[in-house]
């Protein structure tokens, strides 16, 4: 195992030297525990009042006014046409284009502008993510624009114009974010700020006409099989009842598309994060030299991955069962198709918990020491961790209540309720599990700081004695084995608990009972304001419980 | 002018001694330039993994729960009754005070347990704000009892035992947060975050579940003046068709409690910012030599609090004015009341707008340094500011949206829209105006410096040539005293602009537009959740703009 221990060098803050020289720390004896001692130590630039905002109160005036415009264009057909919204995302698009065009003229032409990268930044899962959800909303646009083509000779043109433009801008920013970001801009970093919170503006105002579009589309194909209490008009429906389509191929390319929105939804939060993670980092001060490598094991474990291959396979099968099901006629076939995908769920959740309490109840014993730095990269993915979990834990809740409240009737009912629970105990543990792992010190860390204390005999003899119950022989500990099966296991499982919902499987609308209970405008709201953060939290957890497994 | 200068002595972190020690820096030459240097250097003990998890974890699932039970209590009446969430409720506040009952004995009798007060916690108008909105809020509640006692033989008593246990919380919670706002619990660390979080979720809870009766009960009295298209179904209305109360004034405390429903909004947004800080206090370590004396100066300004005054009490004569005129049949004589309101507030707002932008140019014209230290306190104060100030943008926003898509007819909607706009305005610069005053050095600290340099020639230098611009003499150069001529206009300005929407002007209901444009749910959930936020925005900004005219 090889770790390169951070050099004890401060940063100094670049800034405040202009005005008075700040004390460099002299480096001692003492220096080296303390370096040895923070894994990486990100030194930032102190904030100052102004810098980052006016990006903020500009990110807050784009967002409130897309808002209103959404919502008006949603309650209010008649004033607001959706073509009025979609002029003010051609203009926001336009924009936002034009900005990344001038970042990247001018970062490739000085060499002053991006010193340093945040490694930890555009991670390999968010890139993919992005370039693949980036793709399928492209297949979407393809779609609306050979839909909207048809309509052309009666209705507006900005309604082909809107994908057309979305189209290139799914290049550009795709482009945009693949090779910048990682930037830590250090030149014109007011004028960066404003044009990172345009992009993440832009994409937030874009997501939310995404859901209000889907919503819109989803309560005119619901009406068909169930009883739709809603509130928005019939003509939002781009005047369908007026204005025919020319061609043949219309219906079917409206149908594409219209399955095609969760991934446009889910590309426009994959980038605000990244735009969000890049605003963060402007101006930052990265220190390369931090850089830990955690060496890839597998030979260690064996349960773990078996079984969660086992359920990746048992999970796929299923989903595809379930969507063959799902779209009969038979309403016996469809709610065998949704009991078995309950069953399945319930299974998969109730294994995660039980394995994510066996890694709890382990942490617990293991008196392994905290990370005691702060680390803005760690505090970012955590936060983001929380924040998309909460997606899953209120469409969880509001199921819960809606079955409850309604005495939980019949099998179907009875295993939604028991999804619901086991879903909100899995994630809480699993929350636990991945932040608690990502805090912890890691072992070839450990064994790093033991070398560089060896001189210091009374600090070696402390450190060693923590070491010795882990890996300094090549075989690990039970513990930490047990660790990375549990960790290998979980990864396995939220991959296929991703996979389902992120390609399609909607038992949130195909079981009936939450729309009933609450009418059909509210459950859609949450179940498509909930859903794409749920599944935000699941290629997140990949990604961390990846990270906690090299850890450990 | 008096100044206590920061002592260099840096707070060891108590944990991380246990397992290693850390080294302590040697007080050199260069330590006084660092520790002047420093406005208020707060230590904290170092956030770990765990710690904070478990109360997030409890208070999200709170949270959720309530959520789903509140909304499915305001949409589907007959599964969920308003009885349900009444019995949820009192369970919440129960708990919560067994809580603080046990957190009040054990802090009583353990002298360890809060070691520091962190000073800048509960401040002053934090306090005022929370017993005034509780007095009131205790005036609803015993309002409510006498409504519900009336309707006992025939309704159920959680409808009376409900105020009963929220009287009695109040005066509970209001007592807690009043003598222990500012403690930096070291005890019990874990126990006392989940408790606190369970004491935000419940006041976070009641939040919620007030905008939603005040809502269903709006509804209720609206449909007799305007036309309102609206969701919630009558049952909501306590089954007034079938059960008659059984006493006279009845009707009398009904509507009473109605116009009191605000300030428990109020009551509950200011525990909760109250609980969040003293959340955020667990286990830190504060140091308490780092106070720095402001001395209040009022003799230097003259035009700015004049000004102000004449403001307040135009402002105060015109909100009398309105709500006498505003209730009364002839609507000419209301569209009177609201037209002067309008050009009141516009003027107000301008003239806001106006100083604000004088001293905005004061401070880019004012090269004074910026405080380089993070302090939590000062991040936590800015973070409440600009997310309460989102509240008035979002009415702002859909205000604009409404007027501008209807076309603007009539001279009020064109009041209406200057409003929106000149707000928006308004805000964005006030919140920079503050943000910068918050984050540049204070004077006296730069004087304290000067004198703690007096040895360091060279620095000395440098740093009287600062302060030579200001007040070394007694009397402040002309930069400053405007800067303090706006901060105490702005702040007078700010009170009136608090007084009107906290007594109950509320133009966003007597002028229709809106109602009309969007759906009545839609722009009462947006005005309920949104004024709320805009009162305490007003509070929080006179507040900042106190400590800002005492900085500069």
């Amino acid at each position: 195992m090889t770790a390169h221990p951070s050099n004890g060098g401060t940063v100094t803050q670049v800034d405040s030297i202009q005005h008075l020289p700040s004390p460099p720390h002299p480096p001692t004896v003492h220096g080296a525990s303390e370096s040895g001692h923070h894994v990486e130590v990100v030194k930032e630039r102190t904030p100052q009042g102004g810098e980052w905002l006016l990006s903020g109160i500009i990110c807050i005036n784009i967002l409130m006014l897309g808002c209103a415009l959404v919502s008006s264009s949603a309650f209010n057909v008649v004033a607001i046409t959706p073509v009025h919204r979609q002029i003010f995302l051609i203009t926001l698009l336009v924009l936002t284009m034009l900005w990344m065009l001038f970042y990247m003229v001018v970062t490739s032409r000085e060499d002053r502008a991006v010193l340093f990268k945040d490694r930890h930044a555009g991670p390999v899962w968010l890139k993919a993510g992005l370039v693949l959800f980036g793709l399928l909303s492209f297949l979407m646009d393809i779609f609306k624009i050979a839909t909207y083509v048809g309509y052309l000779h009666c209705d507006s043109p900005v309604k082909v114009a809107y994908p057309i433009v979305q189209a290139v801008f799914l290049f550009f920013q795709t482009y945009f974010l693949w090779f910048h970001s990682r930037d830590c801009v250090q030149l014109h970093t007011n004028l960066t700020r404003c044009g990172l919170t345009l992009t993440l503006s832009t994409n937030l105002v874009v997501w939310m006409a995404a859901v209000t579009e889907e919503s819109i589309q989803r309560y005119d194909s619901c009406t068909e099989v169930l009883s739709c209490s809603f509130l928005f008009l019939d003509e939002a429906n781009y005047g369908a009842k007026k204005c025919t389509c020319s061609h043949m191929a219309c219906e079917t390319f409206k149908e594409a598309f219209y399955y095609l929105y969760p991934f446009n939804i889910e590309y426009s939060l994959f980038a605000s994060a990244m735009t969000y993670i890049m605003w963060k980092n402007v101006g930052r001060i990265v220190d390369h030299h931090k850089h830990h490598k955690f060496n890839f094991y597998v030979k260690d474990v064996f349960v773990g991955p078996v079984a969660g291959l086992l359920l990746v396979v048992a999970g796929l099968v299923i989903f595809v069962l379930y969507k063959i099901n799902i779209l009969k006629e038979d309403k016996e076939k469809r709610n065998k198709a949704l009991l078995i995908h309950f069953i399945m769920n319930i299974v998969i959740v109730s294994l995660m918990s039980l394995s994510t309490m066996i890694g709890c109840i382990i942490y617990r014993l293991d008196r392994r020491e905290y990370v005691s730095d702060k680390n803005p990269t760690r505090s970012l993915d955590v936060g983001l961790l929380v924040a998309s979990s909460l997606g899953q834990f209120i469409i969880s809740y509001f199921s819960l209540v809606a079955t409850v409240a309604t005495g939980a009737q019949g099998y179907l009912n009875v295993l939604n309720l028991a999804w619901a629970v086991v879903l909100v105990v899995e994630i809480g543990l699993q929350n636990y599990f991945i932040i608690e792992g990502l805090h912890r010190q890691p072992i070839n860390v450990m064994q790093a700081n033991a070398r560089a204390f060896q001189d210091h005999t009374e600090m070696a003899n402390d450190v060693e004695g923590q070491i010795s119950r882990y890996s300094i022989s090549k075989k690990p500990s039970w513990k930490r084995r047990v660790l990375r099966e549990v960790c290998a296991f979980l990864l396995l499982a939220n991959i296929i608990l991703w996979i389902m919902p992120a390609f399609g499987a909607r038992p949130q609308f195909d079981h009936s009972a939450e729309i009933y209970f609450y009418n059909y405008t509210m459950w859609n709201a949450i179940v498509n304001i909930g859903l794409p953060f749920g599944i935000f939290y699941r290629m997140h957890a990949v990604a961390s419980l990846f990270e906690v497994y090299l850890r450990d």
